[in-house]
């Protein structure tokens, strides 16, 4: 079995191969974009995942190598997309692609990934085709739903509980529960237990991005990799500020939508403040809550599956580590 | 066998179907600029394309739809995707996507839309897929590629003639040839066949492009249904402006360059000046020679695809149906 150290380097090789092979491609103006995007990298959770699900049935990985540099392809493909829609220009540090070339570069050359992620995975022989072309594409289909259910909510004044955890399971929790089921799929073991990874997948992310949410305004900027309080400072509709929303009343509750629309404001403050509004209304708390939730979820889930504890443990180890970011 | 009439007619039923289901899917914001970029219309020619090449072998059109509509989809998606880069605010006498609703909006309905074409295409259950997946996304690549060639020649000063045409078989004839080839490979038919109609398919491209080329200046506007002169206005590196910059010498040269470097001026002066030197170069003449070598190569290799006359006579009249427009 491979640890998650290990597929890192696994995967890192193969993609640094494969952008060699981009670089040569013409027009050099479209693949620059493409290379850029990838090699400022990331932790490869996706590909890493789909490899551990494959693991957990088969030895030989590099089997699923290229699905699995597919979902990471579509992965960055949806960042430098989302990037330009949300006017970010700090993507992992590192100016974003369309500020470092031009917007037109950002959208043809997301374009070009969205149809290398196919070209790789269809690289990928295996019984179950059509299956995972099928549940790549829907994937891709929801996150793009995702993203603008995500736009959306920026123009509107309140969002509700659910619709906001509808957001996240198309943005974010369905590609991870879709890594998950592609290594199964190529693995070609039960449509049982296929399904029982997209669910684990899916509650996983669910649990990931209430903790990102929590994070970025509850957690210390060196665990967490950001400057803390981006979002309060965007006003971003997190779960934090949806549950806020939720259950501010009165005075409280003036206060925060004051915050919500003043201009002219000090940044620290604009975070302090809306930091203790939140404390008040205890949603530190009622978010850990949600996240615990969808953790005990996937465990169950996780714990269902047929597959010998000792095949489990890689998988068992990323989940802990991508759960326990805010140690 | 089917008329181009009668194929637009099943397309375009097929289509509205449809874009009444997408008009179901939420959010509405995601879907309602795919269905207002598909229902604009346009001649579904690639359709009919792959539907003609189908019905050369197979009289069951009807199998052949889902993957008709892929490609028609996918066409538009480039359409959409390439008004946002080019700044065009007009299409199809309409207003682009990126204008009636928002660039973001664009964006990502363009992307959703590159994903419904892949739902569409893996409708149809054919031994050939993996071939129809791997040449359609070879295809959406190099369409990828041709736009940012046809971007970057916009800030170049000169163009040699290989390079345009090798732009415009990127972003415009791969697409008629892989309709072509789907359709064949539908069919599944050998695949030596299935190339020759790919090779009809990129030839016929290139003619069809090279006339709209000269149809921009030469045209009428009632046959051409824009109004002439656009390319000239806009200095955008047709055949006919790279023809004239290579066989431009001494005055006319400088004549020619001042009108590419002008700002101010009158819009009818510049097209009738340019217009003018390109009479005096003789570039309506080189461009029609051009077309006339594709026309006869496309015709060479329709010739010899081993299928009855009466069989292909409905692709014979939509091919003479596409490159009359100068008549």
């Amino acid at each position: 079995m491979y640890t998650f150290d290990e597929l890192q380097l696994l995967i890192n090789g193969e993609m640094a191969r494969r952008m060699t092979r981009l670089a040569s491609r013409k027009p050099a103006e479209l693949y620059a974009p493409v290379n850029y995007t990838l090699e400022v990298g990331g932790k490869r959770l996706r590909p890493a995942l789909l490899l551990m699900a494959y693991n957990l049935f088969s030895d030989d990985v590099e089997k699923a190598l290229p699905a699995a540099l597919a979902v990471e392809v579509f992965h960055n493909f949806t960042l430098l997309h989302d990037d330009i829609m949300d006017k970010a220009e700090v993507r992992r540090n590192m100016p974003a692609a369309h500020i470092k070339f031009s917007e037109n570069n950002a959208i043809l050359s997301g374009d070009a990934m969205a149809f290398i992620s196919y070209q790789y995975l269809m690289e990928c022989r295996s019984g179950n085709m059509p299956e995972m072309l099928s549940l790549f594409t829907e994937t891709a289909l929801e996150v793009c739903e995702g993203q603008q259910y995500d736009m959306d909510f920026e123009n509107r004044s309140e969002v509700s509980e659910n619709e906001y955890l509808k957001m996240i399971r198309l943005k974010t929790a369905v590609l991870l529960g879709c890594s998950l089921k592609a290594g199964a799929l190529l693995a070609e073991i039960s449509d049982e237990t296929a399904n029982q990874l997209y669910q684990f997948g899916m509650n996983l992310g669910m649990a990931f991005q209430l903790q990102d949410d929590w994070l970025d305004t509850f957690g210390n900027q060196k665990n967490f990799g950001k400057k803390i309080g981006g979002d309060i400072l965007a006003n971003k509709k997190t779960y934090l500020l949806v549950k806020a929303l939720e259950n501010a009343t009165g005075d409280v509750k003036k206060r925060l939508v004051s915050w919500l629309h003043g201009t002219d404001f000090n940044a620290d403050k604009k975070i302090n403040a809306v930091t203790e509004i939140y404390q008040q209304l205890g949603i530190a708390d009622l978010t850990e809550k949600k996240i615990e939730y969808f953790i005990r979820t996937a465990e169950k889930i996780f714990d269902s599956i047929p597959v010998n504890e000792l095949r489990k443990e890689p998988l068992n180890l990323l989940t802990k580590k991508m759960l326990g970011r805010k140690k």
